[in-house]
């Protein structure tokens, strides 16, 4: 028990060093020695948990992309509509970029992988599939319109959300997202939302654009 | 005269060998050894044209961003309605992603630059530039709603074609990428589009998507 405990505090000493160190001088800078250095640990017990530098990238991404999901999920586990809680979770996800390290360097690292890549696809597949399952309960309370292809609006969703952080980060490391998350809904909630439901969302988005956008500055 | 054209041909044939493979063992896992290799050249002749795989990055950057601006502005000239010429200009620009190996590689790596990066700064920055001229011009057509705020929107239409083309190269290595963006367009038409000409633009939309679907195997 003790001994898993310490296994599991140098392994998590090797994921903080590493995030460091590729989010200071970047991913492909980074050597393995660079990271025992940072972590002030021997070879041995960086081997004994990551066998590359692409296995901890993986590691990484893992335990970024489900701390995001996690933080998606959590809301979407409340007893509001669905709709509130995919705008509401939406931004909770992209306040964490700004706070939980890991969750950074593990989707810049997923951006990174590029060309058809089953790492990428997976879990690209599981925000899909999350922000499609929301969609149509949403339309089932009455909030989305009927006639939506919750497939494919689920799969914009992921996509402008995903770029919104690429086009964020490049320009202002990330400080203005929330403002662009902002735009993106008031763009679309006029599209998607039922007549009757539009005002109290556009009431509800303006809430939770004040509540955000000052959070990213950290 | 002939001196510079051979001194051409070989910073081609570099950027050439490093686009091929980067694409085949990543950019991280490629040596400039190896693309000296590849390219059957020497390393003198390499360190002549480059002094780093950073400044080679840079360079296919550069290169790739210039020929997707291209294909978007060279539409962008003709006669059309600025509206056409930025729904046409995207879907080029997106197919010409699946055919010049150089435009497809330098958006990757840009995307891969990651943090507050000024290289990635500007060539965002010029594609929201671009777009959100067209957009100002399409109110003054009488196409796109007049209180449109046309920099969000630029914004958010540039963040969401890049979103997409992440998504779809991680997913399928780009073969849905137009049918992702018409996806993307059927959801925006009817909020930025004037009533009078939503009916013209759903069918412009209806035959672009035919014309470029079938186009992004290649």
């Amino acid at each position: 028990m003790v001994r898993q405990a310490r296994s599991e505090a140098t392994r998590r000493r090797i994921i903080t060093s590493a995030v460091h160190l590729f989010n200071e001088i970047g991913y492909d800078a980074t050597g393995l020695g660079d990271i025992i250095e940072h972590a002030e640990m021997t070879k041995g017990a960086l081997y004994y948990h990551f066998d590359s530098k692409q296995s901890l990238a993986n590691a990484i991404i893992e335990e970024g992309n489900a701390n995001l999901l996690h933080a998606f999920n959590s809301i979407s586990e409340s007893s509001a509509p669905a709709l509130e809680r995919i705008i509401h979770g939406v931004f909770v996800a992209v306040d964490l970029l700004s706070t939980d390290r890991v969750a950074r360097s593990g989707l810049h690292l997923l951006q990174a992988l590029g060309e058809s890549n089953s790492v990428a696809a997976q879990h690209y597949g599981a925000w899909i599939h999350n922000m499609t399952l929301g969609l149509r309960e949403a339309i089932e309370e009455g909030d989305l319109r009927p006639d939506l292809d919750t497939r494919a609006l689920g799969e914009t969703l992921v996509g402008a959300v995903l770029g919104i952080e690429v086009l964020s980060s490049a320009m202002s490391s990330g400080a203005d997202v929330s403002d662009r998350l902002t735009r993106m809904w008031e763009l679309l909630l006029p599209v998607i939302v039922t007549d009757e439901s539009l005002p109290y969302f556009r009431a509800f988005l303006a809430r939770q654009s004040m509540r955000h956008s000052g959070q990213d500055s950290g």
